[in-house]
């Protein structure tokens, strides 16, 4: 369903207005009136007849006819009748600001859940309860009890802190910064940031989206949304609360590395979500995309009338992997029948510290007309010449008449003898930046969006697997109480997603191990296999490169030996023995659940990489292989497995493919909370990938 | 010398003062007459009698009595006949305006060097040329051709672009920033940051150092001076520039990794500079240095009525390794009394969306008593019942009050709301921050400070080592032309030093290696010594693990043939017959020489962590036993030398006694240019370490 009418309702009312000034409920019918809302308004207030001389209704009831959207401010205790009041108005919006709900503890979070069901049953969607409002720039409606109401612009927010909202709406005003719209989220028991970028997607006055967000409700809900409507505009959007709290119940390395920060990370990938630190952040790249085209491309040209500030947006430039443009030979030859001897016609263009406004003209305009530049970022400082509200006149000019869509954001510099010309700036929609670090920074975000749109959405693949077969197992597992699987049965649910794990035979006696190796063939491995023991190594459980048939007795008698001095009553189900995979790179992939997105896959390199670097990168299930390929080039240590000093290179397809196996298994199996293939042997190009060894962890 | 008479000079000519306005000659003269200078004043101008009805003289030399400071401001070919002019009025100090020297070309640099060596003849110290001047606003004096004078304050500034310095006088001005002096430091051909660093470090005027620098001219005399004045005031430098220019000549591990980004980063750390990445950070710390005390531990306690703010602020606290200090029981007994059940007693205290300045008030109040607590950060969010400019007030009369010294630092954010508070805040020492996280990261700052001043400077130690055996070995080298040092020299010297290497004897055939092997005894490495092959690896040059004759005899041929097979022509000594170490880490120390700092010194772990991760650490030498530790310890895969999973810890200690070496040796012998100990074994915990391999390069 469409917000458009929850936006710009056709009929208001505001239950609990107030005859005091400087009360909530007298705020929002005040603002709402100075708004300019050309609707039907309504006070309600059951001890009032009017209010700034508007008749006033004593119950929702009374009001004629029916209600668009009811604006809640009363005593909580009253919130749920009037609710049901409203429904019999045909109400079908209520924004509920009385806060006492989830907030408050226990009991504030069960008057809640009546809520959601009571809105559910009456059909009226519901914002907040504990929220601020919304404002419409458009409609215009300002139905928040902030009297702010910022400029019609381009962005729409959304904050899930009231009293961070109350700090942007200021802010934003005083800085001429142009909202759509303005929601603030409160407690989030109906609408949600998803419902909220699902309806912007569509909304002609929006073109950025952005948040504030401290947690979401629906993880894949908005991964699923997200990714599909910031292919279409960008979704700016600041996390906080990113320290991951306490501790959770974990057993494996992957359960270690992951976390609620890590998730959001990953998702957020995944979803073109462009992530902001802060507010400055945010609104820096907000009124960018808002006021200029994309970059096609990653070549930004300088101009300047500064060196100093030109070195910095360099630097800045080499951190952002931002390319400097090559001027063509026809652009410099351009440049230098008008620029000064001493000035540099390469870029960045420095145009030299006398610098009047028209030299800034002309040399913008030789420069966007070649062809070789995606963005173009113009310096200034308020040097003893400089003239600059006549260069901001000129860039706007000058782009006015370029006939090219190519962004331009500029940094002038300084105080007072700016002032003027970043005003002018910003009502041309050219972004001006104080300092020439964050010009290159939101230069930086926008070429990344562009990246993000023009790629292409792979679907997710079915293999053709054996879930039956996993199935059993894990029937079995629950069955008999045993949740952490033994490597045994781990292995064959491998064997059922066609994942390759080396020859092994379970050997019970030292006999029976001969025989075994005799099938195999040396060198070998050993491996105690128990389901009390997690972690084989650290008790001696694992023996590897056991040449010959001396070896495997020593070895095999001692891991029972140092087995059980570590875990005496271990119940030791017998030792595999197993291939031993020669040149090999050991990498590992895990699966751990997250809270807020469910299973999410970790790769990363073995041993002590994973341990002591903890250079691991996480994505949320399900993968596509595109996906796949991102997290597994996104580690550092990559560079090891495509190969250095003239090494082979790994087969990274086939972790890929294991990847994707993985992750249709965690999919498939939501009882899955945690699994390790640690390590995963990765064979040079061409050779395959084999599991080494492989824990899970089932829910009961 | 100390610079105060340069400052505050008794009396000024301005050289060039001209009767047009918006000439830089009027100008300057101008500045200096408004900005309040008492001292006598002399305009010079062959052409002119009077400049604003004041005297002109039209040479230096009609000037009556002696000049202390003459600024010129005519074209570059009459500078030097001037500055002899001003040599015979006793002048000591020139500020050089005019442009046309080192910035032009080769012909400007040929001017620069004979103006350096005329001004050393005459006595004259110059600044400049092609600088802005300077401002003292103690004296006052503002003698720059920028009409901006800021207000008086605690900070000096430097800058070595003119530019960039225009822009931040303008934008002082505008936010009432207040600084000491103001330099421009031009083409430092006289005055230089050293030469300013260390006069500021007694000027009572100046309590926080802060500069723009692109290149040091003097690196060792820069950390000489800077880590001695920044013990007494903090240094807060932006260094720009910071990409590697072009090519060098290197053929080591180290030089690969060395560079000048590289150096300034080591060389800041050994200085204790503060480094700001671009000019808002530099304010934002030198105002907190100059208005607040220093914090005396890491612990902060936040105090805001908005959640939002407040989740964001503890999410940089995380980042920043500042800690959330834990209030004391009667603190929160305290907060208990006067805020609503619904606040957040503990840290940070969140006294709610409706808090009065009262409330505010009283609980700064509160907290300041906590002894747990070094630093305090105050959120404000313009709400519907907040008092910004109140709140203001009531932080400054607590603090006042308080008898502490706290720093607090505030973050009140919007725009014209709190504008009025900001405004108050600033005036009583207060600095705000536009966002949580700039105030936390200035703390951080600020913190970091407090570290370093405290830390105690240690000596370089002085080994007793056979130099003289070191300095016979490079002279042969140097005779014969070989630059780049044999394995068989380079573990001479490692042995003139003291630094432990494997048993090896040179084998020139087969039956001398056998006859070797007995001595030594297995397991053994091989390795080719030829001055012609530098990566012995790379040709196949190295056999490690020989275990028994049999197989020495097959690897020596080997060796041989793969040698002879990569570089036909190649001069081969013999092979190495080695010791083969056993259980132990390979890490990697490394020098190269810098054209600013001279010898640096790198440290990692070996292999593919230098290659593929680039987990590695600089320091300029000589090294104290301190930074030698600390670069040890600042490697990500510091962890793996630690000990992970009950692993034995590496001898850390002696990997720290071969850098203190090492860094002798450099010392020592400024003609090594490069040099790498790679790898340089470590051996468990008291066992040492062995150099392993040993590459040295030394200039002709």
């Amino acid at each position: 369903m469409s917000l458009r009418n929850f936006f710009c309702p056709g009929s208001v009312a505001v239950i609990g207005a107030a005859r005091e000034e400087g009360k909530v409920g007298r705020n929002i019918f005040d603002n709402i009136i100075n708004s300019g809302y050309k609707g039907k308004l309504f006070p309600v207030n059951p001890k009032a007849d009017k209010i700034h001389g508007i008749k006033c209704y004593h119950s929702v009831l009374d009001i004629p006819g029916d209600l668009d959207l009811a604006i809640i401010v009363i005593p909580v205790k009253f919130v749920l009748q009037v609710l049901e009041e409203c429904s019999k108005k045909n109400t079908k919006w209520a924004i509920i600001i009385s806060a006492g709900f989830k907030e408050t503890g226990i009991e504030g979070a069960k008057r809640e859940r009546q809520l959601i069901e009571k809105a559910k049953d009456y059909g009226i969607r519901i914002l907040g309860p504990n929220c601020l409002g919304i404002i419409d720039t458009e409609c215009p409606i300002n139905a928040t009890w902030s009297p702010h109401m910022p400029p019609r612009g381009k962005i729409g927010f959304i904050t899930q802190s009231g009293a961070l909202g109350t700090a942007i709406l200021d802010w934003a005003i005083t800085n001429k910064i142009g909202f759509s719209k303005f929601v603030s989220l409160g407690n989030k028991a109906g609408i949600s940031e998803n419902d909220l970028f699902n309806d912007w997607e569509n909304d002609k006055d929006t073109e950025v989206i952005t948040a504030y967000i401290e947690g979401i409700t629906y993880g894949r809900e908005f991964i699923r949304i997200s990714s599909k409507v910031s292919k279409k505009k960008p979704i700016i959007v600041i996390k906080s609360g990113n320290t991951d709290a306490g501790a959770r119940a974990v057993s494996s390395h992957t359960g270690t590395l992951a976390g609620s920060a890590k998730a959001y990370e990953a998702a957020f990938k995944q979803a073109g979500i462009i992530r902001a630190n802060n507010t400055r952040d945010l609104f820096n790249y907000a009124t960018a995309f808002s006021y200029q085209p994309l970059p096609k491309g990653k070549k930004v040209v300088i101009i300047t009338n500064a060196g100093g500030p030109a070195i910095m947006a360099v630097d800045e430039c080499d951190k952002s992997n931002i390319f400097l443009a090559s001027l063509g030979k026809e652009t410099i030859n351009s440049l230098k029948e008008f620029l000064p001897e001493a000035a540099n016609f390469y870029n960045p263009v420095d145009i030299l510290g006398d610098a009047l406004a028209d030299k800034y003209k002309k040399t913008l305009e030789v420069v966007v007309k070649d062809n070789n530049i995606d963005a173009v970022v113009v310096l200034l400082t308020p040097q003893a010449m400089t003239q600059p509200y006549r260069t901001a006149r000129a860039i706007v000019e000058v782009m006015e008449n370029s006939g090219k869509s190519i962004p331009v954001l500029t940094s002038f510099m300084g105080g007072s003898e700016v002032k003027k010309a970043i005003k002018f700036l910003a009502e041309n929609n050219i972004p001006n930046f104080d300092i020439p670090k964050e010009a290159i920074d939101t230069l930086k975000v926008m070429m990344e969006y562009t990246d993000w749109k023009s790629r292409k959405s792979f679907p997710i693949e079915d293999f053709n697997v054996d879930s039956r077969r996993v199935k059993k197992i894990f029937y079995q597992c629950q069955n008999e109480g045993r949740l952490k699987l033994g490597e045994i049965e781990a292995r064959e649910i491998l064997e059922a997603y066609d994942i390759r794990i080396p020859k092994a035979e379970l050997a019970c006696d030292i006999d029976e191990a001969k025989e075994i190796a005799g099938r195999i063939g040396y060198p070998l491995v050993l491996k105690i296999v128990s389901p009390d023991i997690l972690h084989k190594t650290d008790v001696g459980g694992v023996k590897i490169g056991i040449d010959n048939e001396k070896e495997l007795e020593g070895n095999y008698n001692q891991i029972l030996f140092s087995a059980s001095k570590y875990i005496p009553d271990a119940n030791i189900r017998g030792i595999l023995v197993q291939e031993f995979i020669k040149d090999k790179k050991e990498t590992i992939i895990g699966m751990s659940e997250d809270p807020q997105f469910g299973p999410m896959i970790m790769f990363g390199l073995g041993g002590v990489y994973v341990e002591a670097l903890k250079d691991v990168s996480f994505r949320i299930a399900p993968l596509s292989r595109q996906v796949a390929r991102e997290m597994v080039e996104e580690i550092k240590t990559i560079k090891l497995l495509k190969g250095t000093r003239g090494e082979d290179p790994s087969d990274i397809d086939s972790i890929i493919e294991i990847i994707l196996r993985v992750s249709q298994l965690v999919i498939d199996f939501p009882e899955i909370l945690e699994m390790d293939i640690n390590p995963l042997f990765v064979k040079k190009q061409g050779e395959g990938s084999i599991a080494g060894d492989v824990r899970i962890r089932i829910g009961g």
